[in-house]
């Protein structure tokens, strides 16, 4: 079902929305609203009440599409590691750092274990070949299982980096470790690195800069399972007030 | 053109490697891999000596596909606020915590000040039909211009949430400050908030929790300039080792 086919009923939902005890002032605001699209408004409360996988996908969701990438490492032994990220965010161009999201130590521990035994690390992009194996490494393998294998793809070491890259993968990149913050409140990481080395497939840097990451088949991806392909709608060009 | 034109001829990138300096042992392990596609090996000593709107587009893009929202806020005379983000991640459903980056206080004060001053914001997915209004938030518009009325998108308040949601916006959700961690290494902001209300069109969540964003036409953004529609490639459940 698309957006457009919404909207054809709204009574049906000022109904349901006077049933869930919406104060009266907001079903007003509210029905203004969806005179054009039906839209449900859903209270934490409400959602914290729901089922745990539910709920879990639900939220994961909420963020929108993120960039899919596979995190290589090695421990202090040269063993390597690669796994599955979802949360890894620009922080800025000059120093070129690069955050990523670390699920709490119980949870995943491999990925920043070795990353603070080593503090080197690479970033590949997900393409379509090898998506599903890409997803696979999100399997809790133990420490002892090198996922490059489990999996089947090939680690491909560029001296003088000890991490290993995704040799399959079209853009990648090296980090050395910044600073490990901790955030408190649920017990994550956010991982930021100092980008060192960039392997780039040849022919998809813009006359400006600009990576077209979609013609290297980069993919996006959303919730805790969902992968996507993208399609360029456009650029914009710096913003100006005087426009 | 695409990665499937590539590797044609790997001797001209291999001499091109020779010429750049890059080491024996580097070449050799390299060459291996252009066999199939060739790809650029760029250190960051080099990025670094690239003109500066050229490295942003492209350390921008390394990242890969991000969120494309609108933040709202209103500051303590309650003059609503709004701008364009790309660095919206998820960090954890239960609580549900949402993070994203604001730029230096110098170069993005409005956004981080005002929800230092309320404690509220909403997140809002944008849609193909405002892409172009929402980019224009992005100007560095006087404080006390209301970007939704400068670029022509309608402030939607429900009660009793303080700060304004994006009307056009399909998928949306408020949240509150939870805390503002300070990345000293480029004076950037983590800022987190727990999600209090979510607003989504009527029909876009699946039996599982998971919200089909893509049918809400959510998009994705790249770089600094750059917005993107996406299609599902597949959805791959829980990974478990003994596949």
């Amino acid at each position: 079902m698309t957006i457009k086919n919404f909207g054809k009923a709204p009574h049906a939902l000022f109904k349901k929305l006077v049933s869930n005890h919406i104060t009266g002032d907001l079903i007003k605001l509210f029905y203004h609203s969806i005179l054009s699209i039906r839209m449900e408004h859903l209270l934490i409360d409400t959602i914290k009440t729901w089922e745990r996988f539910y709920r879990a996908n639900f939220i994961n969701c909420l963020s929108g599409f993120k960039s899919a990438n596979l995190i290589g490492t090695v421990n202090r032994e040269r063993q390597p590691n690669l796994a599955v990220f979802s949360s890894v965010v620009h922080l800025g161009s000059d120093p070129a750092l690069i955050g990523f999201i670390n699920r709490p130590l119980a949870a995943a521990p491999h990925t920043i274990n070795n990353i603070e035994a080593t503090g080197v690390y690479t970033i590949n992009h997900i393409n379509p070949s090898f998506v599903e194996k890409a997803h696979q490494t999100s399997a809790k393998y133990p420490a002892e299982v090198n996922e490059f294998e489990a999996v089947g793809l090939t680690a491909q070491f560029i001296y003088p980096i000890i991490a290993p890259f995704v040799a399959e993968s079209n853009i990648k990149y090296a980090l050395k470790l910044v600073e490990i913050v901790s955030i408190k409140h649920n017990n994550t990481f956010l991982v930021i690195g100092e980008i060192t080395d960039v392997i780039v497939a040849e022919g998809l840097i813009a006359n400006d800069g600009f990576i077209n990451i979609d013609e290297a088949t980069s993919m996006a991806c959303l919730g805790l399972d969902a992968y996507y392909t993208t399609t360029k709608a456009t650029r914009y060009g710096y913003a100006r007030v005087t426009k």
